[in-house]
């Protein structure tokens, strides 16, 4: 992991717990773009790099090129516009959690693109097969209400909690019966895999989706997010790329980077130490009494602390007040991230030590 | 300019003259992306990098924070699509050259925003005030037909020309008599800027138009474009971005490559070297009598040339073939860029003028 | 009223109390049509009676044509879609219920241009202060969040509730605090002006939104809308008719039929009607000892009944389940219109009571 | 036809020959509004009357319930909007004249739903192979442009010409070899198929066509189109309706006016009357030595006409002038309808061959 110096001194600006997105990318990521920087390349996607990285990813899953198409685009919304959009008739419509990316945080990206969302609440930041049929089956005045024809969820979810495999193979096979098609969202599906509390491989993912994709973003990249498309719905999907502004020129920086992080294991080692920081502080947390919002499953910690400790701790870190609670707590999110130093992970676990010690 | 050991062995691969994104980015730009890795930034373009971009390009264009917005995007397609999609209302219409790039080579990128194209002929690969103004007054049976309320044009041109001062003043005017914006797109304003025939400063571009981009892809960056929008027009600009996937959570990585091109005068330098080789090739071919099908104002070469000739060449380089012309000949287009190896360009003209005597 | 001679027989088709759309129009209405029928008019809504129903309007309302335009559409579907589109750009979003007709009956109709729905439970079928200003304080995470623009809620509401002069000045007055637009979707705005438990004026109405229409298909019309929009929002809205299909060649029928309605007070002597009989039909439900689903304050009633007096009146009545609850009983919705039949409205009352008392 | 009383005094307002929707319905529509206006139906076009409607039309064709479906609308803007936006994917094209309704006079309505036009040049108003196949040829390089999926054509022409059987086989074999799908837009397929010129049945049409509409509006009803859709592109095809706007709560309305123009041959009837009119106009002009812009095959007359000929008729009669000519001639557009009434064409004729008398 890059280490930076530990900085100490209170003059230092705090360090960021904000999200997976603060630095750059992984050095190695850095050294390969500078490796092939001078080699002559086809435009749009159709250089070595990207076909590379398109087998390696195939390698990993475990399928073939008939099987699957696979297309970079520099971001998660942009991932999850064009597989909407590519997938749907106009009149169509997606199935999500009321917590979910696409409905939170996306400033109506899938709107624009003319498709209503059907909003569902979470149970543990997941969508469950009662609440998606019952959501089904509240859209069928047909056509006076659009067609539910997408479930989107989130692995991990907006609250770090995964999927374990019965749970998707559960959901894969209610959407089949409601023929509607599973698209997961992978921003963060690195840190999934990676977790604990994981019993899937890219394959099952693979087997029980009909779209998802790869996020490189928050997995140590510059830019970029990888979608796996099965061959029954990859037609024409290039078009979207195109149309949506998503098509590089320089399509080799995506390529490059997923080589990169799929040549070997990469990908995953950066997932497994983002998800061992956040553990850390969960961990910590947990021994000195304060409550947990969510399971730390992957590189997100939702924590319950008193407001006084949460001000205190922000003249050294920085990360999001997620909620008010009544009672004058405070939950907090922390991220962890491939970039995390271990040694700020120490100090900010020492800092929470000390608080609770000293106020005991 | 990094200069890959000339290969001349026939078995080598053709070198490519085909576009101005073949290769990485300039090796100052990854220098820089290595440079600022470490650090932790806000996400979202308000990092420190894209900070200081935005002050260069605003020194560089001699204006202030409070007039005029800039905002980062990864492509060409997005920078058309979001200044167009923030400027109209859903009935207003963008009047074009028919060889526009948003007419011809952006999947309809700009109509899937909901927006009309009015398509007027090119002259010199240009709009006229004639022709403009023509289309305007043929677009006013409303309200049956789309407001004409936005002018689209590339300097340089689709063709490689540019416009001068004068001519940039009277479609300027005209567009304020008509009650248009005025949108440049500047995927290549680097080489336009740096023409023997451009007469302008990025400051008079900015006073004739309303939104300008200067274009970062085919300029020695990875990737990455600057649209500069004036204040007036900027309100809500960036909901624009998040909305159609170009707001990058790490938008350092732009920010960083727009102020390594303009902390000095690397963008200048990079675009002049295109236009000297596009000219050393045009000059010798003139000089050889093959005439131009337009002149050679920027980087891009188009000349008429025999089949044979054409044959002959695509061994050892690679260019398109624009079109098939009644008389057997053939124009081509050849691209150079800050890359291009001026020992590649003279083994080039080499070969066109070895073929040249043998057929004379 | 027109009365069908009233069929007891039973091999006499159900009588619908469906909903306020089953018949034609009210036959003042197609005399109207056929009066001026002969006569040639400019097309296109620039005829006579549309500048004569926009008139007789503006007059009801007491503004003046500087103050306000008046548009017709075809059906609320379009009056609602061409209203937003036309007052929002595009990442700017609609605050409205969960159960509002646009969330819920027209096939994402809003979304389809490109707009955001943020929903807000109801309470007693409506809007309340609380519940807007929580939405908005909740959709400020900018640009990452869709913009809160625009307050859309229908009076009478889904349920068949009204807005008091009190509840509509308070939300207005706190849509002008957060800078949002107020659309009212008055398909049954007649009923809701003529409901017992109205205090407004269509001037109030006018006040108190920026901008409302007028239901003409629920109030007598063969078809048709007649929106009121201020003048700040009018520009440009008739273009939006146009590409949205909704400007009719023959304008002139809707100008007719709205001309009609509002030559006298056919408009609300029809919106009356239908609400003496829901009334006449809840309270002898009320007197029965049945309870109310939702009070009944315009054409709409919404009552709790045993299933199988559900199931004998279906055998002479048509009429929406509208949900089946836990102890086995359901609640049903009887719409009656400006056409319903007293002879059959006292019939139905029959047919319950008798059912009743037989089943005491 | 109905006739008013021939005015012929100064002082009555000028005839109008500017388009066929100046007047009401035909009659016979009304009083079958009338006829039908106090039964109950059930909304949104299932009612018995649309039922039976479409039921004519598929007679008229000759096929059957499982071959096609028919939606009724109630604009031709609504009507070609919808079948596009019905049967293409979001990257897919329109091939269209430049002359053509979709092109300039709906206010980039098709645009609006996202799709891209690609323009071709009329040959006597008309589409051509030649043209066809070359815009097909142009529009390839894929996915940086848009992929032409639809030829959309009008039948009668723009110009009031009409295709010949062989010319719609011919373009019809084109896009099946294109996979190009065939909408014809019939806002005047009743002229059409009523002109001397014209060899084709409805069946033809159906046979050589994938979607096609036939006008009502232009044809003696107050509004509405019958969309006759292949069952292979159906799917779908009323969720679009709705989300437009074009579904009609009393659906009915639209029902009962294409029972009646179907139910015996008003309709062919109404177009023939019309057709004759014109006929009867440009007849005249001919034989006066006047010479026409257009064969004169439907019910529109295109004449070339001195200025100051235009000036007197301008002040009994009302027409468009379509285009001023170099030489001072103008270009004037007369347009008739089942409407028209013949003592006024010959008032018309009058006049112009008293001015034309007294001017030789």
């Amino acid at each position: 992991m890059p280490s930076s110096s530990l900085c100490q001194d209170e003059t230092c600006p705090p360090y960021s717990l904000m999200d997976d997105y603060s630095e750059g990318a992984h050095p190695q990521i850095l050294e390969a773009l500078l490796r092939t920087n001078a080699s002559q390349q086809v435009a749009y996607g159709g250089d070595d790099y990207c076909h590379d990285a398109r087998q390696l990813i195939r390698d990993r899953i475990d399928c073939t090129e008939d099987e699957a198409d696979i297309f970079f685009v520099p971001s998660g919304t942009s991932a999850n516009l064009i597989s909407i959009a590519s997938c749907l008739r106009p009149y169509e419509a997606v199935i999500t959690l009321e917590s979910g990316h696409i409905a939170c945080k996306e400033a109506g990206a899938i709107e624009a693109t003319g498709h209503k969302l059907i909003l569902v609440p979470a149970v543990d930041g997941k969508m469950t097969t009662i609440n998606l049929r019952k959501a089904f089956q509240q859209n069928q005045f047909f056509p006076h209400m659009a067609k539910p024809r997408l479930l989107y969820l989130s692995n991990a979810s907006e609250t770090g909690t995964v999927y374990t495999k019965r749970e998707l193979t559960n959901l894969s096979a209610l959407c089949k019966e409601l023929n509607l098609l599973l698209l997961m969202d992978g921003a963060r599906i690195g840190t999934a895999l990676c977790s604990k509390k994981n019993d899937m491989t890219l394959r099952d993912i693979y087997d029980l989706t009909d779209i998802f994709w790869i996020g490189g973003t928050k997995s140590g990249a510059l830019l970029g997010e990888a979608i796996v498309v099965k061959k029954a719905l990859a037609e024409g999907f290039i078009f979207h790329l195109k149309q949506h502004g998503a098509l590089l020129a320089k399509g080799r920086i995506l390529g490059v980077q997923f080589m990169e992080l799929f040549r070997e294991d990469l990908f995953f080692a950066l997932a497994g130490h983002a998800n061992n920081m956040a553990l850390k502080i969960s961990a910590r947390f947990e021994q000195l009494g304060y409550k947990l919002a969510a399971d730390t499953e992957t590189n997100q910690v939702f924590v319950i602390l008193p407001q006084r400790l949460v001000q205190r701790l922000q003249d050294r870190f920085r990360f999001y007040t997620w909620e008010q609670l009544d009672d004058g707590q405070v939950v907090v999110r922390i991220v962890t991230s491939w970039a995390t130093d271990e040694l700020q992970v120490d100090r900010f676990n020492a800092w929470v030590e000390q608080w609770t010690v000293a106020n005991a």
